[in-house]
């Protein structure tokens, strides 16, 4: 045989099928990408919104214009299933490719859900508001859970914001929902290193909460309501 | 509400799932890395007896010592195709814990097909080696080309050694194959960075193959027989 | 000799007592390693109650939760040390995987010995309470140092919502504890890179106590009692 | 208390303790790293000596004067084997502080041997060499290892000298050696990472020699004395 001969047939025809695979798989990450782009393009517009929230507008006004891209990227997400389900058992093929856009998505969420209602938005919840909670495309526990840790990041920035303002309980409100949440993630074994990672700023921004409950107490700002919870139990040192 | 209070119980509650959860899924990781351990353990074995090939071994004695680890191997495979299919779909989530393992058993196995046939070994007869074809449980398109680029890699060095031990149409026969196969990446669209990485080595295996051609063709080492086909065909360049 | 000959009889002799002496050394480290883990998640366990103190929960109760690990943890180094008196002489060459967990756990050991008595736990002490003082496996002096900067990093945040829960006494309290502390640590030539880079923590963790300490005096909050001892002495400065 | 106060005496006396401890490690450790210096001083001048077999010296004469060093060596080893008796059971401890120095000691030993003898000098030969037969102190198989290893990175610039004046026989010998200790490495199962990577390096070792063996012989330079035991065997491909 020649070495100017083409390929044998075989070879040739196992290749061809290469090419069409990584074509298809190549084009569906493509299409995947820009249902992506267009869920952090929605996103984005939502934060806009929300960050007025630290300006100290009124948060029905803030939280009605940061609603008001929900319907959107749930419908981004109800393409995002669609496009999934032409390759089933893929979802985490190339769920990278949405992880991060998904994690933002969750701790705008969470946040919303926070200022309206003042507990943490469950993982059922967050599928609901995504239209996930009836498709095979539902949300990662962990993007959850990193969703979550993001979400707290804002909280310090918000508590300092509030305080400016004149809301003196707002720190306490914020310190008691942190340290649920903390008390919550310690009961997880996280091996994911990201998580893990994530946790630890949630305990700093708890941390930087006390010391803004601190600053207030510190200097009778606080209403007389709460003195008593927060009283040192008799004979404890 | 109280600080010293207990988180609410829904959170609680949440909490707990997560906590089975990323225990379970750890727990399987742990379950899947065991067994890629012992894919890799044989699969050290059965390259120490291809490595001989180098030494001018006489090929049966070779080929027998490495295939003596199939068995084994395909066990192991078959193992992880229980454990992955506990967990339907997942395939992907998991996919990291083993993929450089089988990147290396599928270019044994290839090197082993063409030292004993002479071509390309198929990735549906990789898959038949390994048991992999009649499950949910195949061999990733990528993992095979990536295996395969691997192979080239022991190519020039075998090579080397077969024009040291006589053998002076060997340069011959791997060039045609590299050649061949070179020509047969190029019909991909290579979007995978660590594929297309690769795909570059086995360019640069091929360079160094025609090189150690050229050493036995100058020198007339090379049988008559040959002459012919390496003629520049009329018109062709 | 011809190059296809196997390896000289001694050669191979050798490298399977090595392979032996391997795979001996190890197993014992993969031993060692899971009972390090247990040790981490039982410390993690421990951990999470010892931080309900700094949500002021009565300290009793926060630390009877916290002392019920401590009977594990030491089952746990009983087992390291059986494991370990398998290799004489080779403590320091598996040290590094477990000194981690050891540091962590001496840390909260101290935190819980100073909520209860007031004082620092001494090596002695921190080795009675892990089983380690009638063994050849003891506890690693510098490991006990660091253990003790651990602790000192849980400090400020302590002092701050004691402070804010009306204890106005705490401060000071804190305060004399790590004065003194720093005060012994300036006694040692730290040698060692990553204690001396600790003692640095300690030192901020210091002039925080010393914030919060003059925060509470410059509002008048702390009780008449301590205004003597806080005096400027007569020719001290 | 006043917080001026000194620290509690017995805080004072076990920092005190602390502080001894620490002195008496540290000074171990510089007569350690003395010693250490003093072997890799006379290590560098036997490397000097023993380089000139790269400019086609007499073997004898530069054997001769490399070995002229291995007594001071010993002499070194043996003061470090008294100074670490005086802390039994920390050999591992400082390890580290003469491990290196170890490494290249073995390297050059090994190298020396080969030259003179043709063989892998075994792990009791090293022993007895550095006086480290009959001692508490004994030379760390790792260690041993990987000497061997940096010996291998030698070899591939040796043959390369030995073929320009005119040896042409060296490459084959050269080759036989590296083939045999490749596949003895093989045997074990590396964990250490370090010499998980040497292991790499002479794998690299070994090519680079059979591509000069690749030269000689396609250029006809072997004396005809090998052509045999290189043959392909029949009926191979």
């Amino acid at each position: 045989m020649a070495s100017s001969d083409p390929p044998a047939p075989q070879l040739e025809k196992q290749f061809e099928g290469f090419r069409v695979h990584l074509e298809e798989s190549g084009s569906l990450r493509d299409r995947i990408r820009t249902v992506a782009m267009e869920i952090e393009s929605a996103t984005r517009l939502m934060h806009s919104s929300l960050l007025l929230v630290h300006q100290s507008r009124p948060l029905p006004e803030v939280l009605d214009k940061a609603k008001a891209q929900i319907g959107e990227i749930k419908d981004h997400y109800s393409r995002l299933a669609k496009i999934l389900s032409e390759c089933p058992g893929q979802y985490y093929r190339y769920h990278g490719d949405w992880r991060s856009e998904t994690q933002t998505v969750v701790s705008l969420l969470a946040f919303m859900h926070w200022l309206e209602i003042g507990n943490l938005l469950m993982h059922d919840e967050a599928e609901e508001k995504l239209g996930l909670n009836n498709s095979e495309f539902g949300l990662d526990i962990e993007d959850y859970l990193i969703g979550v840790c993001f979400m707290s990041n804002e909280l310090p920035r918000y508590v300092v914001n509030q305080v400016t303002a004149g809301d003196y309980d707002c720190p306490r409100k914020v310190r008691k929902f942190l340290t649920d949440l903390n008390a919550s993630f310690r009961m997880l074994n996280l091996r994911n290193d990201f998580l893990r990672k994530k946790f630890d700023s949630l305990k700093y921004d708890l941390r930087k909460v006390e010391e803004v409950y601190y600053d207030v107490k510190i200097r009778g700002l606080t209403s007389s309501g709460d003195s008593k919870e927060d009283q040192v139990s008799q004979g404890q040192q």
